[in-house]
């Protein structure tokens, strides 16, 4: 009879033992709602990396792909990087008179956005070559660093490099716990995005995937140097997106994360994996607290995807529902 | 006096702790000789990974980068992948009438070599596209795993993939062990290595950058496939190994490791950074056991390098006098 307590005692502490690691294991995610996608995500998760699971999928696969723009963080009203783009038109124009005369650069010094907008994808690639290259690599990440980490967003008053998702950031990190390799595949310019990834995302630059110019070795009073020419290398969005990842992995995700139609090939060549794959689009549903668009949106369309979601079984993601949390 | 007899064994066991301590942190590269070249690598990579050394390197940061053909894996007499080239030709020349009456196809057909070298630059480039495109990439993937890793070297008699040197197999595990992550920048094919990278050194596909043909999305029976065209995309050689390791990495290495005239670009880069670096390049003196080559040979030509070597603080590598074992 001596014996009886304390054995209680130990299989109650064992009971308080189990509580608190199941506890912590939801509270990896506590910025997601309780419901059926929170839950999808953490029996995926525990599917493939549980050992004797027959989804089990070791360590060196477990390659997880995101978009950023929408996905990781704000794209709305415009993409940061298009903003960065034409404020440094502001700051090159003494340099270029020219631009006092040449279209689209004329009307944005002027602020005649009308005109920029219409000048259409033509024009903004011409803005984007036009301010993105001229230097070298290590001039450009300053001017973006810099950029992302002191402009504000008209919406949320902090600086573009806060504004990422707090419910994302909790994921990535889940899915790094969790034995995954976590990688940015987007549209994005590389050398833009990847001044601030490491500080934002916890993802270091060798796992970003982009859109780039050209690069040329050069040595410069006696360095060598890299220096980015006006010329676009490679756009790294829809079919392209899957290119890019083979060119940087070379593996298949086992789970991918986008927010619109643009990243649609992405998650079917994610889906079409042998094993349990896992496909994601978050659809920003929460004017209140973010932005509310998809269909007819000019930034992150998200329709045909919405329309094929159920039958491909991939996972609409409601920010209004899903998150609890948009910023910390 | 009790207490004498313990404490001197409590000394001599701390002691006996301490020297085996010291002997296994040599033991991690027990096929280089004892020296000066030895000495400098395990000075300099503990230089760098010391908490509170003036040159201390977060992990993050600490990037090593190493050639392949010839640094990593035998090289001579031909590159294992023109090999690869040259018997998939046989293999598809019945799919392919018109090769009986197309140079150099003809000629490889029947065994003239002569013919097909004096074809040159242009002519090998021919071979390698036609053999390295048309087909998706996993059906690429499986015919170049299995020539590497079942055709045998004219010289060692045993597989091409396990003609890999043995100290460097140490070094990329010990540079591992020290938090460095370790990437190949090779001239040689991204999708040929990358079939064997993680069985022959431990480096997983993402942690590959080499030459490319483009590829391009498709959907193939309903099934989305990456499809290889014949069309280079990038030769990730000489200046544009410094070009490749910005795309793919977007940090300077701390260390790197060559073996021919083509890698000073790479290692010029490496060592132009602000902290201590390290640029190491192999140097074929080893007739027996391995091959003896440098300033005339017509693959890994190493001759500029060796002339700038010392004034540059590039460190070379003698395989005779370096390498105790070149082979497991």
């Amino acid at each position: 009879m001596k014996r009886t307590y304390p054995l209680k005692l130990a299989v109650g502490f064992a009971l308080v033992l189990l509580a608190s690691t199941t506890a912590q294991a939801n509270d990896l995610l506590p910025s997601w709602s309780p419901g059926k996608t929170k839950q999808a995500i953490i029996q995926f998760v525990e599917d493939v990396t549980k050992q004797g699971s027959p989804n089990y999928v070791p360590p060196a696969e477990r390659i997880a792909t995101f978009d950023n723009d929408g996905t990781l963080w704000v794209e709305y009203p415009t993409y940061s990087q298009l903003l960065f783009a034409f404020e440094r038109v502001k700051v090159l124009a003494p340099q270029h008179p020219e631009w006092k005369t040449k279209q689209p650069f004329k009307a944005l010094l002027e602020g005649d956005m009308k005109t920029v907008s219409a000048s259409g994808m033509k024009g903004v690639m011409e803005i984007i070559l036009a301010t993105h290259s001229g230097m070298t690599a290590s001039e450009f990440s300053r001017e973006a660093g810099k950029w992302l980490t002191t402009t504000q967003h008209p919406k949320f008053k902090r600086p573009y490099v806060k504004c990422v998702y707090q419910p994302q950031l909790e994921l990535l990190a889940y899915l790094r716990a969790n034995g995954f390799k976590t990688f940015i595949v987007s549209g994005g310019g590389i050398a833009f995005m990847r001044t601030v990834t490491e500080q934002a995302y916890g993802i270091p630059p060798e796992q970003v995937i982009g859109s780039r110019v050209v690069s040329e070795f050069q040595v410069k009073d006696g360095k060598p140097v890299l220096v980015r020419l006006p010329k676009i290398d490679f756009v790294n969005d829809k079919a392209r997106k899957v290119v890019g990842i083979n060119e940087h992995i070379g593996r298949r995700p086992l789970l991918a994360f986008g927010n619109s139609d643009n990243d649609m090939q992405m998650i079917e060549y994610t889906m079409a994996g042998d094993d349990q794959r896992m496909g994601l689009f978050l659809h920003h549903t929460d004017a209140d607290r973010e932005f509310a668009y998809d269909r007819k949106s000019h930034v992150g369309t998200l329709s045909k995807a919405l329309d094929q979601a159920k039958a491909k079984g991939w996972i609409i993601v409601d920010m209004k529902k899903d998150w609890k949390t948009i910023f910390k």
